[in-house]
């Protein structure tokens, strides 16, 4: 049962170490004759890159080509696998090779050791982010594909950062600001946040994003086991980093009574309006048609230039920093993935 | 794509509507010659089962008597397929002629409309709580394999509801109190806020549990989408009426900081220890052998008693109080399912 | 990876043994609102039920009375799964005492000995064939509703007994002789040679079967693994007694050359034709429309009252005669069979 | 449910067209800690190889240097996917491009279209030939671990080209022909049969091979519809050209006896002994731990340069040839492959 595929109707395998010449994926079942838009697979790596001089994530550069090498003919699909190959660049190795025998608090180290007794220790191998690039590659052409299909919209934007919420929405300003916040003030304070604890502490900070789904597909969803939520809520803590997922009011519920939290409906218009969305698009495991919105608990990185104890292979006791480029906080790189993830459930349950 | 199947290894398959002859279930891949042992099943059983005169629960009577009809051969399992069925009984159909036509706020009554164009309304058919009863006994077979080839304990006990959250953990008192709460004190304040919103409010409310697995198999979960925190996010996002869940610390994550939550690890006694657990026990999507801390949003009931706006299925306005015998607060009937879940998960990983 | 699960869309998983008390099977994911036709389900069990006073068949009495548990609604289906149980009667345990501890040559005691360590030796319990009655009723449904929704018809004949070959096709003989062949000449042959072996020699025969698949749906079947020749082939070779399979020309083409077995198309009367038939109705693993051909081969029933070889669980030598009511021919019992696996493969890969 | 994935285990899942610029696959779940044999695959790959200036096979020349992108570090497998891919050479698209608006008797042209709407036209695209080589490699790392793990030996040999048969059985004459045949007499008369009608008559021929699995893990296999039978079916019969398959006595069975094809077992030197191997080493669908036997029946190949009638895309009447560098008799290209598919199940079942 190994977990490199997924999706059973539009189903991805991806493969590849962060230090190696490659990573790609294969795509099975992408209905055939779809033109893909490839500029726009293009824009949605471009948003999952760090950016240039950037005081939030790494500086590491990463031109992230990819490559169609089979399942596209004359420029449409043609419902055979679609195999994408992106090249490893700027892959320095050797920063690597200190922590070769040591294992990283809060990294996957530890447990790759314990359940395969070998790892690819350069960059975090397979538990590597960069594998992620080839979940927003899929992810983009899922999306084409629902846009067209069902005029499904999915985006996501940073909700707090350390103790700053975001407390606005002006959807027009996520793209325009790093951490991909909505609310111009809340973004300030978040950057200038994570500059002192980056520069000041060497230190990197959690986050909480949120993922809203408009005109998802409706009455998609399996019960009892494959709930749409089910489905989802998979997909998005197998991010790693992801440490908690909620729907609608999500963990508020606690504090909700049946009368508030309940979505009364009404017609109006003659369309059936919910008069609330505290499900969050979701009843029974299956999509209303209502937007979805999801919440994700994204931890701080890892990789920090703080010391702190670990052992060694070898069991002894010893202490570690991550020097390096690491990103400082995940948030605005995670929203691209998300997003992907989103459609790729929605895209397979839908087909 | 129906959705009615959990696992690979230890596989179940579960039937059966609130308001029909049986339920039932059926598990493949459970290991041959395992003893059974009914009366822990029967334990287990009871334990979702709602209490008598409880102020808390439904008075529904179920007497949930199960008969294993295949793959038990003189006491032991053969490794063939446990076919177990389960009578309904108590089951006043004529209550919900009334809303046959009508789609309850929070139901799924709506969804599975609009999926399958037909549904039964009786108590929710398929949709009903009812079905977590198979759930439960799957479970208790879990457990049981479990205990015996790892050790494993699995346990949860409810954290917060309403406002009150729960500040000391007295592991004994979980099963002395109605709601299992682990603090003496709040269950008692959790108590009171539920009577007084139950029967003079006509409403119910949300809740926070948390489950513990002490002593999980290690080193199980697979790299990159089936980790092992997703598979337990899918089955306890899947149990109807949990609508958030996190692990380890959870959406705390976003105030965090990296050299906070990063888990530090020495050696003590020759023995590899973690100095905090803000991972819950999982790295990479792998179980480190720490215990797994998992912690669930349960919403509200939804059928109360206060009138609700709502539509019938010819699509005209109305409103709508459910009557009858319904949970207030589900957080202690979720217990044992979310254990179930997490024991499903983590035997089907491990086999 | 237990193996008592069948199909993706239309899924079903079975349990039970000849002697426990009852079988049954659930069917997951059969399309919602189709009215289920009972009458032709119990026409289909007849069908595989020995008769009586037969001279082929064993003399067992199956009433075979189901049960549908779950899934429908006022007589609809309604998209949840589908429980049905039937029980066992006539199950006279105590002529398996004395096999308790041998192994029959032919029969599954050996190998579920050396897989699972412990066997239900009542009557073969899961490898018996009674196992097959739970594939004759999901097929009766998925019979239905492929004829509903492509008019597809499938049945089956017996074209080879002993060295007596069916050489003229008469299709409303079929369903006349015991033998279920289409040649009245070759059927009498069949018959006689049966008796002969069986109650002179106290032997069994093995034959060869055909099934034959009117309309199917054209288009179906997935490359490059799924063909639906290959998902076809797993179904039938799943049967057990079944040693072999073969599609269109099938072992003939050893002999072809490829000028012969090329299926040539032309237009005629604006439709595409197909000039014969070699392929059966498949090219490329995908169903053509044409009429899909797949022949059988049956082995000899394994329990015969000869004295065979055999040894004993503790490993001694020995000698073993089953004695008891068995079949001694099963093609007529497996024809029902093979319709039904047929009519799952196809339900399956066309929802 | 796109059908380009083989195994739970041991997952294969492969792309690309016989004229794109590469094909490939990923390995999913091969064990970790294995250092791979790369001069083995090489051979394997070669086996299948068309030969140079051969009269029997195509003389396209394709050299097949495979390179694998992941999974592997320092040599060692490390339990996450392998990635491997094959750049198409000496690919003359041209030749195809008469054929782009006919369809080929026998190819599957026809059904492409009619499932896809779109095809790639270059040789057949995905359902090219071409496509068994990623079988052939996964197959050799399948091999390579049977062999250390259960000194598993898979071998297979002609036995029946036209009218001829093998009739003798001398193990080392197999790779010393390039049929494959394991009769030095049988050959050359195979080889004259081929010349001839290739070069004068511009056609095709069928054939029968035979697989032999010596030393299998024994106990594999699922009842009851995974038995290793079914899967070994399926997965043979996905191989293009393959139109039936037998275990042990195959069809012969239905002249046999039950006395007869029983096969009897005795302990002998504290051994137990089957006395004869009717079965084909599988009992009840679980492998005995004796020989697997398998013939495959092999239709001949469909390109030949004899004029047939066929279809336009547009529905006119035509006809075709196919000139070009086509094999004549696909039994000994078809037999790394077949044994390839036989190493990837069992690999796959025992893990």
């Amino acid at each position: 049962m190994p977990g490199n595929t997924l999706g059973t109707n539009f189903k991805i395998t991806t493969w590849g170490e962060s230090h190696g010449p490659f990573i790609g994926l294969v795509i099975d079942g992408c209905p055939a004759k779809i033109k893909l838009d490839l500029k726009n697979i293009e824009k949605e790596i471009s948003r999952r890159k760090p950016k240039e001089n950037s005081k939030i994530t790494t500086t590491r550069r990463e031109e992230d080509k990819f490559e169609i090498l089979s399942g596209v003919f004359e420029g449409k699909t043609t419902g055979t696998p679609i195999s994408i190959i992106i090249p490893n660049k700027d892959t320095r190795s050797k920063d690597y090779s200190k922590i070769k025998d040591l294992y990283r608090p809060g990294h996957a180290d530890f447990t790759y050791d314990l359940k395969y007794g070998i790892r690819d220790y350069r960059g975090g191998g397979r538990s590597s982010g960069r594998e992620t690039l080839t979940r927003v590659i899929a992810g983009a052409i899922a999306k084409q594909i629902l846009k067209k299909k069902h005029k499904t919209e999915i985006f996501a934007h940073t909700i707090q950062v350390g103790k700053t919420k975001s407390k606005k929405f002006q959807k027009n300003h996520i793209e325009k600001n790093e951490l991909r916040c909505a609310d111009p003030e809340a973004s300030k304070k978040m950057e200038k946040y994570i500059e002192k604890i980056r520069f000041k502490e060497g230190d990197s900070t959690g986050a909480i994003i949120e993922v809203i789904i408009k005109n998802p597909p409706k009455g998609i969803g399996e019960p009892v086991f494959d709930k749409i939520d089910a489905e989802l809520a998979k997909a998005m803590i197998s991010i790693g980093s992801v440490k908690g997922i909620e729907f609608g009011s999500g963990f508020k519920v606690a504090e909700m009574k049946g009368s508030e939290n309940n979505d009364q409906m009404q017609i109006s218009n003659k369309k059936i309006k919910f008069l609330s969305n505290n499900a969050g698009g979701i009843l029974g495991g299956i999509s209303t048609g209502e937007d979805i919105i999801i919440r994700l608990a994204i931890k701080p990185v890892s990789s920090i230039s703080k010391k702190l104890k670990t052992i060694s292979k070898t069991a002894k006791n010893t202490s570690i920093q991550t020097l390096g480029r690491h990103d400082c906080c995940l948030a605005p790189r995670i929203i691209p993935v998300a997003e992907a993830m989103a459609a790729l459930v929605l895209l397979d349950q839908s087909l």
